[in-house]
């Protein structure tokens, strides 16, 4: 039997709340086994670039990202966020190393093609390092993942932080029984996004064509739920979408994606 | 016998211009054996605090890191610096990681005690965790450390980077030989600042306090050579104060220090 392991992704919106944040490391640190943390930092980094005059450009709800655009990822999501998010886990006892997709060459990417738009250095994802994954995790090591990656030709690239937890679990279901968690501010994906309890509890391939067409998945939702599917196309055993209450109790409603 | 391992300290006048970081970069990549880097990056940081407003205030040449201030370090130094640092290593096949002393429990340090002043957030290392940096270097990883430590209670904590190489050598070297380099903008301790040639090429403890009587070393280089004495009575094997130069070429004129 595989050994289990939980990745959890954590979006820019749950860290740069201080106390929501803490709230999630708390419960993030008591979760039993191999876990792997993947985090965002998308509204703190537009806060920086704020404070610097930098114009922050989003199309159809992803950052361009120009060389200003990103230094300012590299320092908030590889440093602040990465380093604060590091060292409430190890003050919680749980050996947690930060980690971007350079560092062991953890995930190299290619630089998004220019289509309609130019994202800048925004990179799609390559290849990830699985072994170097299963040295840490083998050591019950705790990655943290910023959302950076790198081409390994010396240029770093902001990537999507829901991309990078899809893609490291992927890679690792050869070596793992893989759990992949996506916690955002609401409940799960909602039937009626103003009612928070309107949560979805499944959906299969044919329930998300059926929402699809009723338009109940739209906009934000739609990259988050191809990343689920393709993860569990891909040998991932579970996943699931929901507040950060989920991954500490199992009777939290949230939606889980089957095929 | 044991295995050697080079550590290098490179101070942040050498990262701040790309051109000296890429030379240096160069070098190390190809220094042969195990190697671990340590990085400051005070002038960028400097340069981040200018931009945002924040004045940078320094007491005997360290920097007072109140929160405001050690945010800027976490994003200067934890993050652009350390995972530029990181990828272009890996460019040239050196299978860098880039560490905090948060990352992995590395350098558990205390908040330096008020005496005539308050440094604020800044840390004095207690202990360094040799068997996470001995995991590493037996996978033939470099760790890439950067200026900051914990209290291994949720704080992070601005340290300097000089005492961070020094105590790293200190703690490995029960395990390995360790020779440790100081690198930085002159070509060692000059007996004349404003000669470059004047290299005083060896240091032991009779002829350091002849130079402190004669006033040849002060200010900047007293901490520096506190913390290359200090490694040479705690095992460290060699300690030698350079240019980059020095890392590849055995010939280039340094101070090498000796007790």
């Amino acid at each position: 039997m595989q050994e289990k392991v939980s990745i959890v992704k954590i979006g820019g919106n749950l860290i740069e709340n201080e106390a929501v944040l803490d709230e999630f490391i708390e419960g993030f640190s008591k979760l039993e086994g191999l876990k792997i943390l993947v985090h965002g930092g998308g509204k703190l980094a537009t806060q920086l670039a704020e404070k610097l005059g930098i114009e922050t450009k989003m199309v159809d709800g992803r950052r361009i990202t120009d060389a200003e655009t990103l230094k300012i990822i590299t320092k908030v999501y590889g440093g602040y966020a990465n380093k604060t998010i590091v060292a409430k886990l190890q003050a919680r006892n749980c050996n947690a190393i930060g980690l971007s997709g350079a560092d062991l060459n953890l995930i190299r990417s290619v630089k998004r093609p220019v289509k309609t738009h130019d994202f800048g250095f925004v990179g799609d994802v390559e290849a990830v390092n699985a072994a170097a994954l299963k040295l840490l995790l083998d050591h019950q090591i705790t990655p943290v993942c910023c959302a950076i990656t790198h081409d390994k030709e010396g240029q770093l690239f902001n990537t999507n932080a829901d991309t990078i937890a899809s893609e490291i679990a992927k890679a690792i279901s050869k070596d793992f029984e893989t759990h992949l968690y996506y916690c955002f501010e609401k409940n799960g994906v909602l039937r009626d996004i103003n009612d928070d309890t309107s949560v979805i509890e499944e959906i299969d391939t044919n329930s998300y064509q059926k929402l699809l067409e009723e338009k109940i998945i739209a906009d934000g939702m739609l990259p988050k739920l191809f990343n689920c599917f393709n993860a569990l196309e891909h040998e991932v055993a579970k996943v699931y979408i929901g507040s950060i209450k989920m991954i500490t109790d199992p009777q939290t409603k949230k939606t889980t994606i089957t095929l």
